[in-house]
């Protein structure tokens, strides 16, 4: 009698999960990424990323077969036609889908069986900022809400643990809460 | 004989555009916005945002007939299967495209006619901070690179000043650079 167990939990594979931490301890300048988008504008707010290749793990990852593009847009009461999620939309999701995921990996990796995982996001504007018609509000977001309900095989208060220790973990969450230094450059030819 | 001005400069309503800001210059209160992301976990690193409708102008704006579905993934090495660009790609992508926004609205605004807005975005990263195997480096990017080609009826000196202006002005610019407080609320029930 073969007894098969799986190492696969929220659909992330585990035995994986700790072979590559156990990867990257013992070689730490295999955690160096870069990942990239480029954007080209189409007409007045539309505009498209496409993504696909990235560095990882001491090398250009070639895994993905197909890119990704994204459109990006602004409703008519900001002077487009829907050709897309806004940029402000955008950010809304990415953090919400960073934090998803760390939430779903560490589960799998503290053995807690999720059944689900919803969110919702606002982020509050004063447009007059980014609009340029006062100097006082930001351009962007004053401040943003997140609201997890988060369901699994495991009590509330572990299931809070795993919500804050995704939290603590997730790059999005970081970069949007703390800043991160941007440098951009300009051709005009 | 009748001469038709277009005020439609880089696919831009300038006429609509100016009109906006005389209006929200007399009544500040039209200022307030809320934008909004809903999001569902599938499986693993997969995950769904659906983006609809927005508070803007003192009123729950209807204008959206159909809601847009972002799905997020993560690559192999990222225990993923590519359902999605990864979220910190998504960051990358509401950078870009919030930047352009802002260039062609400037653009639009100041009498210069584009021709192309292409940027591409780097973001590099120690992933050791996100998978929690060292404390010392931080989850997110340490640093965004933006590398921008503006091309238009303008000399290059005001192109420059177009791209300053759009980033000056730029939403997701501000919040990437200098951060948003964030408020996590989790049920589990």
């Amino acid at each position: 009698m073969t007894v098969v167990k799986s190492t696969i939990r929220n659909g992330v594979d585990t035995e994986q999960l700790f072979g590559t931490l156990d990867l990257i301890k013992a070689q730490p300048e295999l955690a160096r990424f870069q990942f990239r988008a480029s954007n080209r504008w189409i007409d007045g707010a539309h505009n498209r990323s496409t993504i696909q290749g990235f560095y990882a793990a001491g090398g250009e990852d070639a895994s993905r077969s197909e890119e990704f593009q994204l459109d990006a847009g602004e409703p008519a009461i900001l002077l487009g036609t829907d050709t897309g999620a806004n940029p402000a939309e955008y950010l809304l999701h990415a953090l919400a889908a960073c934090l998803t995921t760390s939430i779903v990996y560490v589960a799998a990796a503290r053995k807690v069986q999720l059944t689900s995982v919803e969110s919702t996001l606002t982020g509050d504007m004063d447009v007059r900022g980014a609009l340029g018609v006062d100097e006082d509000p930001r351009n962007g977001f004053e401040r943003i809400g997140v609201s997890f309900r988060v369901t699994g095989d495991a009590p509330a208060e572990k299931l809070r643990e795993v919500v804050e220790r995704g939290k603590a973990r997730s790059a999005v969450y970081d970069m949007v809460t703390n800043g991160v230094p941007i440098a951009v450059e300009v051709a005009t030819d």
